[in-house]
């Protein structure tokens, strides 16, 4: 099987995408094969406006539902991966959306939800993101987990703290993971997961997803696709080849706005990072050039069987852990 | 000058009431001689919810008006000392109702809110309150600081963490107080503060006012008017006598369902803490009995100037430097 013949067979989940919705986006999520992906609905946003995301891209999943299908189970995986359509996991970045109230995991279960960022880069009700100093998880923040774990939501600790982390990791009875994340060793980077916290998360029954997020890599916005491999590489090195996934962040389609927001506190208060100009590695600029991925990987030296788990079977299997179907 | 008269003719001011409003509060606040009184509006509710109870609030003082008057100023405490009212401050007990917006920090000051303690009990957004494990004050709750001193809101700590309580008090440029607090040498208790905070909050220029809830007292419910001195009279020890005051935590008229709420996180969550059975010291069992506590406190010793600065001239002056009239 060559690689473009394995790629059109596998099942290819994207752990994160946060691109802008239109039909352009869901026609290259088509031509680079995506059987699934988790989309974020939420970052900054209280439980209302969250809700209204979600009507918005309720009515795009409909008008578009040539080339999408909602995910609730990993069986709508399959579906999707049987009918030739993307599937798609709705999924926070920030555990904000939940506000003060712990029943609200179960509203957002119910409405598709099956991921979801313990916090976005500063400190919530729940915990502290990683762009300031971390207290760790809260009071509040346990009784999250247990209704995370109990609804069937999964933990995503990609932009949240270290301490706050481990603190997940251990409170959590079901697998947790950095949904994407690129590794410390290779960039000193606060967003970046040292060899230790990959390991702790390994370690612990949890989950890797491996972003290509310029920003976070060692060379910046003149990586390619090599580049992404090789950090895929590493990070496997480190959490075997069960524990690890794709997970892009790919953000194509949105402008300096947008990114203006992401990066502010609240999305609005104060700067946190400035990403400069965010260019995807050469080879895999948009979702529509996912193929050349499995392409790399193999190239590297990947078997079959490897490039199949790392390209979509293994958030398969985990998802199932979580959601319990 | 006796103490009834004394007490008639001091500016009385109480840091903390949290009683249930009605005609009979108000007049007992009368009868009490209480010149002006920090009035909570809000515990775990969100901004809407918050804004709802002022609304509640301002119509009963509008149809109270021959007992009460709005305190937006220092002006206005004189005013009602004239006019033999007791004047309003409202107060919130958490920052949460600012929830993610600085900008409701000057919405919440037009509407009268002019003490707002950081956090109750446990974790918000700004810090991390007195009942669990306190990572200090977070980059948001700088922000909302700031704004408080600009806009003229004083910063309360008394249900605060150690931790976000020391930075708050390092990051403010205005005055901050524990509006209603005991110390700890007298009781080993989470809400009460030792002798280096009561000094640390004193040598950076901030203010204490003591309470008298049972709970928090050596001898709890049998506890009387001159534990409540003594207590009084062991904080001034520390602070001195121009940064102490008045902040009973009078709680008259609330039923169990209010304390149930109190006691749990964001009102119905896990539990925090249980009072027990309440009961005020003999004495001063509501604030009608206020004037016993000008007479208790010349019957230990203190000099009618320092009477006069206990119960209401420092308040005024320390509420006057924060809100800059």
């Amino acid at each position: 099987m060559n690689a473009a013949e394995l790629h059109q067979d596998s099942i290819v989940i994207d752990g994160l995408v946060i691109a802008k919705w239109d039909r352009d986006l869901f026609e290259d999520m088509r031509r680079g094969g995506l059987t699934a992906a988790n989309c974020t609905v939420s970052v900054w946003e209280g439980f209302q406006a969250t809700v209204d995301n979600i009507v918005k891209f309720n009515q795009m999943m409909e008008a578009n539902s040539d080339l999408l299908r909602p995910v609730l189970s990993t069986r709508d995986i399959r579906r999707a991966k049987e009918e030739g359509k993307t599937g798609i996991i709705y999924g926070f970045q920030n555990a904000h959306a939940f506000e003060d109230q712990i029943g609200y995991v179960e509203i957002f279960k119910k409405l598709g939800v099956g991921i979801v960022q313990m916090c976005y880069n500063t400190q919530n009700l729940v915990g502290t993101g990683c762009y300031e100093r971390d207290g760790g998880l809260s009071g509040f923040g346990r009784e999250i987990v247990a209704e995370m774990n109990r609804v069937g939501v999964m933990c995503d600790l990609s932009h949240v703290g270290s301490k706050t982390s481990e603190e997940v990791i251990l409170e959590s009875k079901k697998p947790v993971c950095y949904s994407h994340c690129l590794p410390y060793g290779l960039k000193a980077h606060p967003r970046n997961k040292s060899d230790e916290e990959l390991k702790f998360i390994a370690d612990h029954g949890g989950f890797v997803g491996v972003t290509m997020f310029a920003p976070f890599l060692a060379k910046g916005i003149d990586s390619t696709i090599d580049d992404y491999v090789e950090a895929i590489a590493y990070v496997m090195n480190i959490v075997g080849e069960d524990a690890i996934g794709i997970g892009t962040d790919f953000t194509q389609g949105h402008g300096h706005d947008f990114f203006e927001w992401l990066t502010h506190d609240k999305g609005y208060a104060r700067r946190l990072t400035n990403f400069g100009k965010i260019v995807n590695p050469l080879g895999i600029r948009t979702l529509g050039e996912f193929p050349n991925l499995t392409e790399a990987l193999l190239k590297h030296g990947f078997s079959e069987r490897q490039v199949r788990k790392i390209m979509g079977e293994n958030w398969v299997r985990i998802l199932a852990d979580v959601w319990g179907e």
